[in-house]
Order: C-alpha cells, then structure tokens, then sequence
C-alpha cells in the first residue's frame, strides 16, 4: 500500500494502465462532473459534428493518468501537484486507451518527480499528451 | 445547443458551475477511472494520512472545469485543445466546490481561447488553479 | 413474470413498495435525468433554502409508484397510459418511502385499471398521491 | 443560481432538454427505483413482448421533463406541485429524447405556472405529453 519513493524511482521507469471506455463510462462520468454536452449524450447531435457520434469527456479519459501516478507510479502515497495536457485527437465509445507514464526528472532536494504522460488508443494514435509534477511517498 | 463564437466572447467573460462531491461521486469515478488509490476508497488508510480521511481525486474535481467549458463558456461546440492545472489543497468527501473559468485572451487568427481556471470549496480556499486553450465553436 | 390480469385485480387490492432515498441514488438520478438543479447537488446552496438541505428530485421519488404498477400491481405485462401526480412534501436524503397503489376502478370493456397511488415516508406523512390509469397484461 | 419568477415568465417562452438513453441509465434507472420489470431489464422476455425488445422505464423518460423545469424553465428556486401525462408510445434503448416544457398559464396571485409539456423522439413521434403545475422562484 505504498508507492515508489524518491530514491526507488528510476529515470525512464515507467507503468501503465488499460481500459476500455464504454457508454456506461460516459454516462457517468456525465452524472458525476455535471458535463452533459450534447457531444456525450447525445447521440442525434453528435453524429452531424466533425466527429459523427459520441465521443468520451476528455477529463474522463485523462483519468486514466491519475490512475497510473496514484496507482502504480509512483503510487499510493503520492501527491500530484501540477499537470499539463494536450488533447490531440477524439476518443469515441468502445475505444481501448492505454495510459503510460514514464519517470523524466527527479528533483532530489524538493522529493518531486516529473512524469511524461501519454494516452494512446487502440491504433496506437496518441490521443493525450503531457506532463505531471508529482510528489512521491516519503520512505 | 451552440456556445459562443470567438466573436461573442469577451474578455473577463466568466462561468461557474457548483455542486457537492459526495462519496458517490468518488466511488464511481474510481470504478470509471481505476483509480483505487487507497487515498480514495479505503478509510482505514486514509484516516492515518496527513489528511485524516478520504479525499476525492484530484481529476474529478477538475471535471467540474470541463464542465464550465463544455457546456456555459464557451459551451457546446467547443474543443478543449489544452489545459495546465496545478492542485493546491485537498478536497474532501461533502465539499461544495465551484468551478470557474474566466475569458483571458483571444487568439483571433486561431479561433481560439485562453481561460483562467479556478475551483474553490464552500470555505473560499483555492484547491485548483490554471488555465485551459480551448477552440470555440464556428458560427 | 406476468402480473395479474383484469379478471383477477380486485377493487381494493393495493402492493407496495419500500426504499430509502440515499444521496447515491439522488447524484446517480442527477446524471441519468440530468437534473442538476442545485437543491439536488449543491449543499452549500440547499442549506439557504426553505428546505435547510438537499431534497431528492421529485421524479425520483415517484417513480417507486412504478415499481409497483410494473413489478407487482398489476405487474410484469402491464403498460401504464397516465398518470397524475401531487407533490405534497419534500424528501429529504436518507428518507425511507413507501409508494402504494390501489385498485380503485375496473374499466372491463376497455381492459384498463385506475390505481390510487400514494407515497409516505418514515413518518408517516404523505408526500406523493395521485392515480394511474394501467392497462394490465391480457390472460 | 435562480430561475425565472413568474413576472419573468412569459406565455409561450419555452425550452427543452435532449439525452439519448443508453442502456447505462435503464440500468442504473432500474437499481434506483427498483423497478425491474423484465420489459427493462430482461432482453429475452422482452423480444417477445409486442415491443420486439427492451423498452426505457416512463418514469425515467419523464424525468427529463423534471430536469427542464428543474434547470432551465422556470429553473432553480421552483417547486413542482403537480403533474399529469400521458404514455403515448414505448422508448427504446438508444432513443435520443428531446423533452420541451411552454408556459401556458400564469396564475399571478398564487404565484403558479401552468406548463404544457411534451417529449419526442429522434424520429418527430411525441412519447410522452401533458401538463405540470409548478411554484417559480419569488424575486
């Protein structure tokens, strides 16, 4: 129940996390975070936009990253204190994201390390991009 | 069913968004995320924490931006392209926040947005800042 | 799985329904209706109400009136055609309902049935009543 | 945070609210009201039922008429007093609903709204219509 400290934590280590988005995902995460644009749950305006349906929250799919830093890497104990994110490409329903995080810096004297993020789908088009400054679990 | 154009957006134009995070929220965001960090869902761990109890994931509360984009500013029809978030204070289980996001810069040539992010909680503390480049829906 | 017909319901005749309303199924009806109103989510605002609190939406508290038309008065096979309804007292979360429908007319040659339908809670104090008019299965 | 009082009301101002029901909400419906009638929750009785396949619960079809009351019309702040429709024809799974609420009636010295209400789906057929009696926020 404890995640990776500092000093365990190696540059380009990294971990993921796998999961399927369905419609389920989306209808609740529509419920929880109060985001009901017709572009989520609503099928008949969805599929006159660019994107011909219903595509995923873009927080929902980010989620995953929190999974991995809270997780697995670091992991539990771990406090996430900034983020950055680009979205670069749609996630429709029944798409299979996989979210990666890779250890780029540790900053020894502040006990904080920096994650490189990245979500891709199951064509392996990256659909977010960024990176996460997080403090990890104290020995 | 459209939000506002770039045109109709102004500067220091702003929306919020209000609502309870209850343990409902967090029980469901942890089965659509994976996110099962112990923080989380396991009161036994988590009341031995610097935080004395379960605290809610910081990418739910950051939901609540996505809803202020997506559905009042600039709201449907708009594309979230990039977002900076930095997490400041824990949020705990029955706190009421309100989510923010105020109209900072215009990018004409671009049709696009920058919107200063803000979620504070009932007692007025910050718990997350940043901001969030978003394209606005066509005319 | 199939209910009484017109020739078995008798005048009189009544089922009921028994459940309390929890904050889970107020924030999981919030999403699934889309029903936001702050009375609902927002318990920093529900407090400065004449209600001193979240309140259950009243669509959620009625539909136990159809659990009982649908799964045991008249039961599996019917349709329900009308309804009307009076709210009459707020619910409150964590209030245990009790919805009761009635038997009060046979239309025969139509195969329709009238119920009087009333919802109470742990006190006692009737906060739904109404009729439905029921077209039960056929034998 | 407050929805229009009745002096703001005007005859015939209207406004609406559109969800695709997904077999997420008729799950969820079913666990919160305890309505599992096979019609909704069995698919290999439901096929064989005049409906050829799952229908959506009324009840929950209804709500989305709460939610215009509740959220945009009169909006925050009102109370609903009563509520009659009628079930003109069975929702499917992956219906998209729009539910429209008009002001017919104003009753200036009890503060009371009478609003015409009406559902339909993706296909122009009205699924649910009538009326409610609802209180608006006082200024």
């Amino acid at each position: 129940m404890m995640g990776f400290t500092l000093e365990q934590l190696e540059i380009g280590q990294s971990a993921s996390f796998t999961k399927t988005i369905t419609e389920t995902d989306v209808t609740l995460f529509a419920g929880i975070s109060g985001d009901l644009n017709p572009a989520h749950i609503n099928e008949e305006y969805a599929k006159n936009t660019m994107f011909k349906g219903r595509i995923a929250h873009g927080a929902l799919c980010a989620s995953l990253l929190s999974t991995v830093g809270g997780m697995y890497l670091p992991g539990p104990g771990s406090i996430a204190l900034k983020q950055e994110l680009k979205f670069l490409a749609p996630v429709r329903l029944q798409d299979t994201l996989t979210a990666i995080c890779t250890v780029k810096e540790k900053i020894e004297d502040k006990n904080r390390v920096v994650l490189v993020c990245s979500i891709v789908n199951q064509e392996g088009i990256e659909v977010i991009r960024g990176e996460a400054l997080v403090m990890p679990p104290r020995g």
